[in-house]
């Protein structure tokens, strides 16, 4: 579905939550790194040939307090829990949760493309939940690109749908695994997991970026994970 | 000079600008660590003992256009350049980052305590001209905190003194070197400057807690580094 848009920013983000879409969840971390389009278009690689995140680069990361428990296995995974936030006072997903979001977005050049892996099934509906549940918006002209069906529509073009293809990992530690030999660094922090998802995408800049322009959905098409409750009266 | 102010969050911060007191500079990248005091009187550490990153840290770091030049020697070790930042398309510290910062230090529990190493008589006054120039205010119950007297003190008090402790050097390179035994990653990106003061910060994070507490300044006793222009009139 062409939406025309070509995003000048693409501001790459991960959410880390108290569990997967059966269970409601709600967001505990949210990472977002704003690279402009010039910077991906112009990447600076090392002396070997690897590229390296780019100079100017606008980093955001919070943590906050759901109010429902996380379940054992996100906990686990995440490092994060009810108790630690608490005893770091975090607050929940909240106004000041949007206010800085939404003025570190507008810091950043639009029209924005929000990035992330798998993010038609789980970051952008569960962000869109929280947002909604505050009644607050991103910019209309965002679009939004999941690297997961992208990197795998890409791979099967190239491959023309041999049967290895089909049977590749395509969760972000084996993408960064298969494109650079290495671990990536503290899996499940939000902030770990969108420096994976930049290096796989500057991996593969050039074919995302005109996957993006062709292919990104318009945010306003996404849907709610689910539909948020009325936010609880204040203490 | 005691404030008797016992703050419950620590604001690590690092400036990059435009070049040293002496012309005048502007911000380019600023870059914020907010650690709640709970993870740093109970910091985890790795199996050789040494500190690691609280898991509940939260994060901003934002590169910005400053209106003036920066000097060769700030851009060759910033790595920054105007023309960099222009390409970007960054706008200069505006009212916009204003309120990323504040909705950001909102989230934090108050009393909030910047620390930053060289502070006094870099960062703190440097940020205090920038936020005068747009009227904006940080909570006044903010205190301020810089590394390099206090680890100096810190040391003077524990030798009595001796000439060995006056030789040794206090940049936050050497701290760094000479508390882990290794090279600070990305020096001369306020995010990497962060990291590394925070490392620094947690090696002595018991005295420089109760030193903070006896003896960081008010946010309000800061001197702006110079008297701001007035904003120039927008495109």
């Amino acid at each position: 579905m062409s939406e025309a848009t070509r995003a000048l920013t693409f501001v790459f983000m991960d959410l880390e939550a108290t569990g997967l879409p059966n269970v409601d969840p709600e967001i505990a971390e949210l990472s977002l790194f704003a690279v402009h389009r010039s910077s991906l278009e112009n990447l600076e690689r090392n002396a070997a040939g690897t590229p390296v995140l780019p100079r100017v680069l606008d980093k955001l990361t919070l943590c906050m307090s759901p109010e429902r428990p996380f379940t054992a296995k996100a906990s686990e995974i995440t490092g994060l829990s009810s108790e630690g936030l608490a005893q770091c006072r975090k607050a929940g997903f909240d106004d000041a949760v949007v206010k800085t979001l939404q003025a570190f977005l507008s810091r950043q050049e639009g029209p924005l493309c929000l990035v992330a892996h798998n993010g038609f099934d789980y970051d952008f509906p569960l962000l869109c939940t929280e947002l909604q549940r505050l009644g607050a918006q991103l910019p209309p002209d965002t679009i939004c690109l999941d690297t997961l069906p992208a990197l795998r529509g890409l791979d099967r073009t190239h491959s023309h749908g041999t049967r290895a293809q089909g049977r590749k990992s395509y969760s972000l530690g084996s993408l960064f695994h298969r494109y650079f030999h290495a671990e990536p660094s503290a899996a499940h922090s939000a902030e770990g997991d969108v420096h994976t998802l930049l290096m796989v995408f500057m991996h593969r800049a050039a074919e995302l970026l005109a996957w993006a322009d062709q292919q990104a959905l318009s945010w306003v098409n996404i849907e709610p994970m689910y539909t948020p409750e009325a936010p609880s009266p204040k203490a």
